[in-house]
């Protein structure tokens, strides 16, 4: 059998230089005063890869961004994607000793870094980490003078192709999340990984080289690359990035720009509109997938399969470990489930905690196989096998498949309670209550028992505080979930609280209704 | 760094099983009174993957079909991909001494065999063999009790998934065609290579689960895989299987299949356009892409990337060894060339006898390399090693990037002359020829000369006989590509003769003209 050779890989790298040769002069990126062609941002990456090499970057070494939303992130990816290292966007929020946890963790070679916003805390970041660091640390907002500034780096790098052979399954694009650890790891994306999941957004979203995206969601989070970042980038299109979502700002680049798509938020949205009516911007090229009827007939309502199936409106299912959404209405059409079929590139397997697949209608643990599926996390290697056992990654999320074959959802694994034996999970609790007509709303938590472990306990929110009573709740779950699965107790409430991302705040739960002792330890957040 | 590992592989078999789990009870494959769902597919494919596996076959072990059209190919196919093997489908219409030359070299260890039509070939080329030959027989149109019939086989398999690890990167599909060693070469394409095939497919013609395509087509070819039969597959559509094209046959299907798309000839189309003005079937489902003014407003026309940027028309490039087009107008829009760009999953270089990358406008071999490339040919190591020198896949076509980044196709550069120490490329003179306002068309060949090896001869028809003269065409020439280029003599005919494929016929030209002494050896096929 021939092996693997070089002439059947593509890179990061391979995607640009074509561009360079089928779009030599069109534009890539723009970024404020910053635009690029193909040809200049293959000019500039290739400087780029060169003086990282010269650093003594090579196959496996890693990058750190610590800043907000940059074409630089971008320049610095295919830089890497050029010699066989990765780059991690972090996140420009974090906390000093996050962000020391992160260098230390992620152990970058080279630390590229914004000053503005963020200065003070990156002072303290480092002072925590100490001397010597050994890290080569970047500011990218640096004036062109400036030594340690990413544009004198940049510019000091030779100008031709390091034209190295790079492994399409090595490590590019590395995201922190919160694994099942508890604590951040680092997800390691391949080029791979990014090359199927942009194939299927392009026939998903409708993308192709006219594609102007404006890039206004995180660079530190998969969403932004996903819709539609990456496919507007493996197939020619403009990627146009915004620091931070600033209405005022954003809309004229919308009109000037000619933007097709953006990754923006309701709020935004509405913002953007009231500008708007006296502003008198274009915004035709636009096509709305989000909240389509905020826009008031100002812009397209997008008809690509994502949004048709509901895909704009979060109908689907993902995590980062798999790049992004690996279900969506768009695929085979929209169904009972919420998060629709798999794509081209994956399969899905609910499973049980024995390994076996689940039969229909029976909720288990989604599994994922395929192309989109991560190389694991950045130095986790007992996790690693433990949640690529079997052969499927294991999300830690639970789901189910109905009857005509879509996916729902569920919720997350890791907030498992147990009682006596069982290991019961609020998010199908919670939907068997929710099921039920009188009621709103609901979270399950579980409170200690001595004997038992833990009790279950539903906090529900009533359509009519008159209609619906505990003892109704726990019948409606009696016949319809095994028993051990019904709440023993129930409190009703107004209102669920909630966190800052709008997810039930269990934390919050817990501490008013005694919840506590959860085999799995401290509640964590899904990390999507 | 993490190696791949199960759940970062998508395979055939994957696909299917999938499939089955997303879409268990839709029908995906139909061949005359043969109708399968996709469970019923993925049970028959275990029970035959079991079958080959009792009958010994493994990885990299192989399977040859000597028949027509028929939906146990897509059966073998994934059969195969269930146990890592490959399947060839051979051309029905081989003579016997060809079908005995594949079964040599393909050295299968089971041959599906039709007796209809080419059962006596198949007799004489079993009897060319000789016994023992070493390979287990099947007629797959035999009688169900026969115990060497394909069902019989089938049947006797276990039903359980064989379950087995198979590397996306192994052969699956094995295609012959001649090679530039001037016989006959089985081109190995991976899972991977049929998966990215597949999902540009999905993009370039619109294809989703709603897809219905008749598969009509020879499945010898690559050209049905990919328009649409693969894509489909991929996406959970329906193929529609014949075993060869008869109008009248064919109509009745498409109209109750509900067919959208098909790969049909201009004649068939005329011919079932004929027989609906009687027959009045509601066709109003099917997309036309190949010369929908044929079909007189019956039908839909297809609006895909693919047809409006005249991919229909064969605007595009590809050969079997790159897993069919990998440019076509399709992507990043139509140009100055007539094969566009290339798609997401592939880099086209054009590239010099000594291996550097030709200027834009500079005619040279169409070198491609990524996720289209094949494996290589099966059983030719130095052949694979040629084609394969410096890390990118050599087509022996001939090419050029356009100042607009799209590239032409020139023709094939194995017609290669030699005058002198020159290497001359028909391709390149007959394009420069053609650009005459004057002329209609033109074919060059090589005349021996003692001296020089070869003269440049031209063949030539024109628009107007009166209007261009030899001279006229050599002075055209002189002025635009190198001098040692230009025909010598030209001769002017009424019409150029043509194959039954419809190329141009140099074998006829030379022996009306004088033609011969190629350096490269008798005139080859492209194989495509």
């Amino acid at each position: 059998m021939i092996t693997v050779n070089p002439a059947r890989r593509l890179t990061f790298g391979e995607v640009v230089r074509e561009h360079r040769r089928s779009f030599a002069d069109v534009v890539a990126f723009v970024d404020g005063e910053v635009r690029l062609t193909w040809t200049e941002f293959d000019d500039r990456t290739n400087r780029l890869a060169n003086a990282l090499a010269a650093e003594g970057l090579g196959a496996g070494d890693r990058v750190l961004w610590l800043g907000q939303n940059s074409v630089r992130i971008w320049e610095l990816l295919v830089a890497a994607a050029k010699i066989g290292a990765m780059v991690c966007p972090g996140y420009w929020r974090w906390a000093a000793p996050e962000m020391a946890f992160a260098v230390r963790d992620f152990a970058p070679k080279v630390v590229v870094w914004q000053h503005e916003e963020i200065g003070d805390t990156i002072a303290k970041a480092r002072a925590e980490l100490g001397q010597p660091d050994g890290v080569r640390w970047l500011r990218h907002d640096a004036p062109q003078e400036e030594p340690d500034g990413y544009e004198a780096f940049l510019t000091a790098g030779s100008p031709e192709d390091p034209a190295l052979d790079v492994d399409p399954d090595t490590a590019l694009l590395v995201i922190y999340t919160a694994g099942m650890s508890g604590s951040q790891c680092g997800s390691m994306l391949s080029h791979r990984n990014l090359l199927a999941m942009g194939a299927t957004g392009g026939w998903l979203g409708d993308i192709d080289h006219t594609t102007a995206f404006l890039s206004a969601g995180p660079m530190f989070h998969i969403g932004n690359y996903q819709f539609w970042g990456v496919p507007a980038f493996l197939h020619g299109g403009k990627n146009v990035i915004v620091r931070r979502v600033a209405a005022a700002e954003l809309l004229p680049l919308l009109a000037r720009e000619r933007c097709t798509h953006g990754y923006l938020m309701p709020p935004t949205i509405v913002e953007l509109v009231e500008l708007n009516a006296s502003a008198g911007h274009d915004l035709s090229a636009f096509r709305a997938s989000v909240a389509p009827q905020l826009w008031a007939g100002t812009v397209q309502v997008d008809t690509s399969r994502f949004t048709a199936n509901g895909g704009g409106e979060g109908r689907g299912y993902g995590q980062t470990e798999v790049t992004g959404f690996v279900a969506t209405g768009g695929f085979g059409g929209s169904g009972l489930g919420n998060a629709g079929r798999p794509g081209p590139f994956v399969a899905v397997r609910i499973v049980a905690e024995d390994g076996t697949e689940c039969a229909t209608g029976v909720a288990g643990e989604i599994c994922v196989r395929g192309e989109l599926v991560h190389l694991g996390y950045w130095n986790r290697p007992e996790l690693n096998e433990h949640r690529f056992r079997g052969g499927w990654w294991h999300t830690t999320d639970l789901g189910r498949r109905e009857p005509d074959g879509t996916i729902s959802f569920l919720g997350t694994t890791t907030r498992m309670l147990k009682s006596a034996a069982e290991n019961i999970f609020p998010a199908e609790v919670e939907n068997c209550i929710e099921a039920h007509a009188g009621v709103k709303e609901a979270a399950v938590i579980g409170v200690p028992n001595e004997r038992w472990a833990q009790d279950v306990k539903a906090v529900v929110v009533r359509h009519d505080a008159a209609g619906v009573t505990a003892e109704d709740i726990i019948e409606h779950c009696r016949a319809r979930i095994a028993s051990y699965k019904k709440p023993k107790t129930v409190e009703f409430v107004d209102a669920l609280p909630r966190t800052a991302q709008f997810a039930k705040d269990y934390a919050a739960l817990d501490a008013r209704f005694g919840g506590g002792g959860y085999p799995g330890g401290e509640t964590l957040g899904a990390g999507r």
